[in-house]
């Protein structure tokens, strides 16, 4: 009793061929019970808690149509382990969500290779999922679920007056790299090498989630996020969530070489890199007494760590100044999805 | 420091304001951080342990263009819902992915009416979510999260020979549904009233997750599934993953008046109606002896269960035979993702 045509459709995948062949070798803890189930099993060790977050990334929106498909599949999972990173939590189990326009056996190999290689490297587990064909662009959706002890979770609201904010990496990296992505030509102008445009791509292409450095987290910071929207913005939501305001010295924002190159040839666009997405880095309040604390256990899993501004009191504003001490005003304030210009 | 040309566009809706005036009054547990963070801190009770499970409904997939947007927030919670009662857990909380194509006021209201009167009835809270502009069609994730006593979750797996196979409701409604939509003209075809004709439109978008029979399945149930992807390829992975086959005598297989009086007209639909998919109906294997107890409690829920068949030695195969014992031969088994004909 088959499907009548099957046979007919040399390159379709049935669902389940696709759960075996491709998701079930990435369900390695019991808690997936294989994929054989439509949920997933998971005990919470007593004294921790659970901590979910999801995300969902678009074609067109969230990554280009041309971008790698090991990339895409990286990504998707990189966007949900750093939200929990910046919770300071510890990625435990994650359910993927693959609404796909036409699945072709290599595209699935390359996906679930970059998924991967992130999974092992992070220490998550697929647990479940659904697979739809879709009409539309490819749409991935991730909920991972991390762990953390009872009342650790280190949130966007807790921030004080008198808080440093220390930065993971660098700004504005993804930015360039989308920048170079829709416009090759940009590379020569900004004087970039082979090696400083690749860079600056796989930024954008496939974030490093900060997972690492969640346990400094949860020691160091009163309130965190990660800035995937944006410093200026991400920032904002950071202060209004605490009831808090900050400034930030733009000159202390710290920029990769590659991008402080770019800055060199075109000044103006150090500012969109301020407001622009898609970095993955985490910005931390904490007392000015962990600070160094913080960069030094940072350090150890080679993540450097920047101060870049305090907390003050106030209502969410946050500002930017310059060098010389004077405000600096953002054309763009950050990512606002449902406003394209 | 606002976006350049907001105020341009009087109809654009941000995340914000879609977060704070849509979503937020549906998060009404302290686990939701109000939605003021990216993520959700769920304390899972001791004793207790966690069972996730996802799904995405997609435009002219699993619903159609023209169904209320009601319906679809309906529809996209429940189906989640049902993978939960399946098991025998109690719904917990749920995180929403929204892909939306175009974000109107008028439609957000009624989604989360939808979605906001299913999930008081269920008991389960809105505990986090993504919401992103897709140039593609309304797609929507949910990933739902029950709690169960430690060890107490009923799996596909686990059926034995001589177990009854006990089913909740009706079957086929749904597909009936979907073909009065599609071709409204068969209501006349089917000699159905506009009651009828309504009651089977509700069937495929209101389904009815079987929350209220969660406790009588995990009391009375070896293994149980929900038949989404229709009853015959359902059936035949509980079997599949219990390493079992079974019979089903399909003059016990329940369907409601309306339906009966469609199978009256067109006899031939009644094979469809097995193999069709949308029904949110739970199968549950169990001993012979605890059939009676099982029915008996979950009449106290106004949910009817059925009899209709039994699990015996075999590799998965399931038979249907008709009213004198002949087996049946379905033209379509069940729902195959990815294969349209």
């Amino acid at each position: 009793m088959t499907k009548k045509g099957k046979s007919d459709k040399r390159s379709a995948l049935s669902e389940f061929e696709i759960i075996a062949r491709y998701f079930a070798p990435l369900a390695t803890d019991p808690a997936a019970l294989a994929l054989l189930d439509d949920t997933a099993i998971l005990p919470v060790p007593e004294g921790q808690e659970l901590i979910a977050t999801t995300d969902t990334i678009i074609e067109g929106v969230h990554f280009l149509s041309d971008d790698p498909p090991d990339s895409i599949g990286h990504k998707a999972l990189a966007v949900t382990l750093s939200d929990l990173a910046a919770k300071g939590a510890r990625p435990y189990a994650y359910l993927l969500s693959l609404a796909l326009p036409e699945p072709s056996a290599q595209w699935l190999e390359a996906f679930t290779e970059g998924l991967g290689g992130l999974q092992a490297r992070a220490g998550i587990c697929l647990v479940g999922g659904d697979t739809s064909a879709t009409p539309g662009p490819l749409t991935v959706t991730i909920t991972a679920l991390g762990l953390l002890p009872q009342g650790d979770a280190v949130l966007r609201r807790g921030a004080l007056p008198g808080d440093t904010l220390m930065l993971s990496g660098t700004v504005g990296d993804a930015y360039l790299g989308l920048r170079l992505l829709r416009e090759p030509k940009l590379a020569r102008e900004w004087a970039l090498s082979e090696a400083e445009t690749g860079f600056l791509i796989d930024r954008y292409r496939r974030p490093q989630a900060r997972t690492a450095i969640a346990p400094s987290i949860r020691h160091c910071a009163r309130a965190s996020i990660d800035i995937s929207d944006g410093l200026a913005a991400d920032t904002a939501k950071l202060c209004k969530a605490s009831g808090v305001a900050a400034t930030i010295e733009a000159a202390r924002v710290p920029l990769s070489p590659a991008a402080a190159k770019v800055v060199q040839a075109a000044p103006d666009l150090f500012q969109d890199m301020l407001s622009a997405g898609d970095d993955y880095e985490i910005l931390a309040a904490m007392e000015a007494s962990h600070a160094s604390a913080f960069a030094r256990e940072t350090v150890e899993h080679s993540i450097p760590v920047t101060a870049i501004g305090s907390v003050r009191a106030g209502a969410g504003e946050v500002e930017l100044l310059d060098a010389a001490g004077k405000p600096l005003a953002l054309d763009h304030f950050g990512f606002v999805h449902f406003e394209d210009d």
